[in-house]
């Protein structure tokens, strides 16, 4: 079958590869979409190894259920599913709490469960073997807007419905990053909470993006940009911040603008450092605020971003491609061309 | 009347000041017991002035209703009360909704509500006028058990109470600094959880004070500390830190032992910093563990820690004073003498 | 001054009486808008005394504060305001938790706090004395507007507000009682959820008002009304039911219709009768569903509604009536010309 | 294999029967202990059918996996296991979540997941073939113990973590009926939360098993008992009344004794009714008091028992028989003669 394989260190190159085989716990999917992440560039640009060699790509993935393990007798052949990304044990007491990504047997303290398309093969193939218990069904959904809610729709949907408590009337939600997840995030906390949003990129065309469904976009470069909040916040700035960039700027305007005991939640990877101080005089963070690293989201954050797609109340801006074009995909995500998310779809690919 | 006033940078004495009247909205209270905190006792020895010239020094106040002001039917003089340090609007929608801490109309996104015994003047005295809103019923208990509820119990309890999701059957707690909010911490989380309790300091005197009480009483210094830490808790860490010390080293140790997903609470305030990083590969703290920095304590955590002391299930190791042993309190305790908490007691004093 | 009183049983009347004078811890309110409400036309046509014979009818209240007495230094004259019908004392442990209308010091067991129109005189009248700590800031706002707020607003937000973690994606609320009520209870739930919105009634034209902003729109007297509710919930019902009306007929339905561990919240008050059985093959109700008579909404809830309203992304639909026209809203109401609420607006009143 | 069987109405037997294999999904259990509840009871005396013929009794079952299905890592033959006693698809958003007694994809709505036991074969047997998704790790625990952890500990323990809220300091808890269940409510009152705890029953012998570890242990039948109650509580009521009775009498007093805004949890089932009335006036349940019916309990709640099993703070009071004696622990319950937990031990029997 045809796959989008890491072939070593800044080499990821299409390959014909035998099509997977499911053992114990497992389903096959036909892949009909594979999402295509900044991960993915990042492992595909690093001069350093970050994933095993041969490794399929892809953890953003929806298709067809062909082949499956005995004991799932709620999922059969035929049905659409997305596959959570998070390949937790299912049995632990955080497993059976629905906090899939603080798995106590899988991963250990600083590393968490396996990941398809990073830990093992992942979605940009015709086939993919997954765990059959991180099925999600996903019947009637366009299975491209259906692979990217495990990623760009599953990461702000963990965080925002972690700080819903936060998000009520007269609160204020502060989005810093207005990529495919940003925009994710802008539509969720439209549609989930009353809260003011305020949308902070350095790119004007982000901004524009999303300008008719915020309260507020503004240049996250601009230096009077956390004044700007701060003012529109009656001076006490914003209960959540979801730094969907994680850089050093970006992790000190976050401080700079989360009220006291509100939460700042980073899923942005990009090298930053916060220096969080407990001086009595400390001027870094507002007393009770929080700093946090989510990581991905549960089986039932997924669960509900289903449900609400379903509802038609969110969408996608999505720039598909095929799998002939499938790595143009990652060089336009990397020359930023990608006003949303990139998807190479599969579905009509021959087995 | 007798007063304990910080007269200027290094200058805390005993004074003779005039009795304090009060205006509307407030009440006169007469003394019976006032706590003293490493707080007070870093207010002394600062280079730095910290708090204005002539300040009444006592955050932790006990004492009797002598008058009030109208507009407060359900207070009456002669009610023994308990005044909560955060003296806050009562009106924004942070007040009403019981976070206090976080009022929106007092102080500003960095400074919270005015302080008895550091803004304005506190308890070390005979009299003190406070905020009628800031009162707290507390018949039947002990004047000295009393005050030390209004800091060294309310600051472990607002963070205990803040994680209560987090200490089910099965977690784990670590208390860092087993001084007089240590104690407090592990006698709250004795009677309020299931949590396994670890105890950490770098004195064996504070360890054997709570080692019948805590599951493991560990060195924090000890270089192997995180690894026994990790090793009672499956590899995974610790639910919720409780750092009451905060300086680089007890930072450190809190990430090196918070769970996936766990807490850290830093209440202490030792001119320590922690180096947040968002790296793909960062080691610094688990995915999704949080880290905050906590503020005293909301007005209903004092009723709850109220309630709690009425039962008799929690004490606290109380070393008494005079008022005109008063200073003395704040030698032993800046001297390391004091396995619990100072309270002064005033009373006796002639009105 | 001009005032709509109870003067005995099935005699409510216009009358001129002494402008009020407040006391400790009351604000003197000119009124602008006062809404009428089903318990004002049941007050009015009971042949039960059911309020004390002279209260000055109204417990939705806006206006501008012309006088406060002293302790409340951040509210002036000149203030818009919406008074929350809860008098509660503010001080015990359920105020300070933001539970007002569970209050332990005022009423009793089975009877709330003081309630204005009911208990004590409110706001249909050209002035009102209320207590100053059930001041809620509402500048801005239309004052027609912000009065309904207090119970129309209210009663549905209090309810929702507490069975969010109910509403997320997937789900289903139901709402029994288009009236004023329901109304906003529509709107509430179509901005602050994800839920699926089924709104049911005995009425064509009240079906009519919100048909575009529900999933289903359905007659409650429909004998296979449960069977359709069911059937668009996949066969499990309803994650919350709210019944506006409260009669037999809704309690069964709410029954017949809720889901297992959902929610049957009852504000409406028409002398229904629910049996809770305890068979082993019972089926009046499923597993875990919760039956509860929630009471007004606390202090928190107006503040959010407030906030809510701000934004615009609430309306009602109000029938305005002058001060002189004000007993034919009584009348319009009672005969069930309004679909939406009546107000009577004072605001041109001479003081 | 020796098992205890429901042969048809009014007949209990001990029985030879074939050892159960297993299928996909499945474990085999060798049984070393199962519990003996009113539930088995009420199925050997009813007139009426109550489970299919033939069908081996036992729903606390505790044991060693000596055979499990593939796709099942984490278990392994050898290990000691609880049986969670709710069989439910494992897939669906509620079972996702962690709330499987509310599953979407067994039973229906009113009509919960297949029980062991009840709908299909139980432990009342050398072995029983489970879904092995059903397993609880219990390794270390006295298998008796563990196995009463399975319904007489899981239900209070349920009810008691949904309420969790309502039970902090100053709070008062009221467990009626203090038999194997109600021991274990008080048990876990008492660890995990600071309520008051009364405990209510119509017998003397009961009440003098749990007197020490209660604030109150009052007679249920006396007529002044529900004054007795709210005088301890300040006139206002318990938080939460656990009914493990569940008759009309009970049902009543829950009614009589619970404050505003407090829940009734009633998971005993006498074939008791509760009228709920929606009059203006009605005094049969405080405003804002919910009423529910609580099934079983979750997987986690499980968990959370063994976890704290472990711990050593709570136990049980068993009255063990052997497998040859086991109608007779039927007969001793029956008769009243049990105050405690009644448990089969099989673990010494042959394969």
């Amino acid at each position: 079958m045809r796959a989008i394989q890491f072939a070593g260190v800044r080499d990821v190159r299409q390959v014909e590869v035998p099509k997977p085989t499911i053992g114990a716990g497992q389903a096959l999917v036909k892949v009909a979409a594979a999402g295509v992440c900044q991960t993915d560039i990042h492992v595909r640009k690093s001069a350093e190894q970050m994933i095993p060699d041969g490794t399929i790509l892809g953890h953003e993935i929806a298709g067809e259920i062909v082949d499956i393990a005995d004991g799932f007798p709620h999922f059969s052949p035929g049905s659409q599913v997305i596959v959570h990304p998070v390949w937790s044990c299912g049995v632990c007491r955080m497993c059976i709490a629905g906090q899939e990504n603080a798995c106590r047997n899988t991963g250990n303290r600083l590393h968490p469960a396996p990941t398809p398309g990073v830990s093992v093969n992942g979605g940009m193939a015709d086939y993919v073997a997954v765990n059959a218990s991180a099925l999600v069904p996903a019947d009637g959904l366009d299975p491209a807007f259906a692979a990217v809610l495990a990623d760009a729709g599953l990461v702000p949907y963990h965080s925002i419905r972690a700080t819903l408590d936060l998000l009520g009337p007269g609160s204020t939600a502060v989005v810093i990053g207005i990529g495919g997840l940003g925009q994710f995030a802008v539509a969720l906390l439209r549609e989930l909470t009353a809260a003011q949003i305020i949308a902070l990129d350095i790119r004007d065309a982000s901004l524009a993006a999303v300008r008719e469904k915020v309260n507020h976009a503004l240049r996250s470069d601009d230096p009077e940009v956390a004044a700007k909040v701060l003012a529109v916040t009656g001076g006490y700035g914003a209960d959540v911040v979801l730094d969907l960039v994680g850089n050093n700027q970006t992790l000190a305007l976050s401080g700079a603008v989360v009220a006291p005991y509100g939460a700042i939640r980073v899923p942005g990877l990009s090298d930053g450092v916060f220096s969080f101080e407990t001086s009595q005089t400390s001027v870094s963070l507002p007393w009770g605020a929080s700093l946090t690293r989510p990581y991905s989201g549960n089986h039932q954050d997924l669960h509900d971003l289903v449900a609400l797609a379903r509802t038609g109340r969110i969408t996608a801006n999505l720039s598909r491609y095929s799998f002939d074009d499938g790595l143009q995909a990652f060089d336009d995500l990397e020359a930023g061309k990608i006003f949303g998310r990139a998807v190479i779809v599969l579905a009509d690919s021959a087995s």
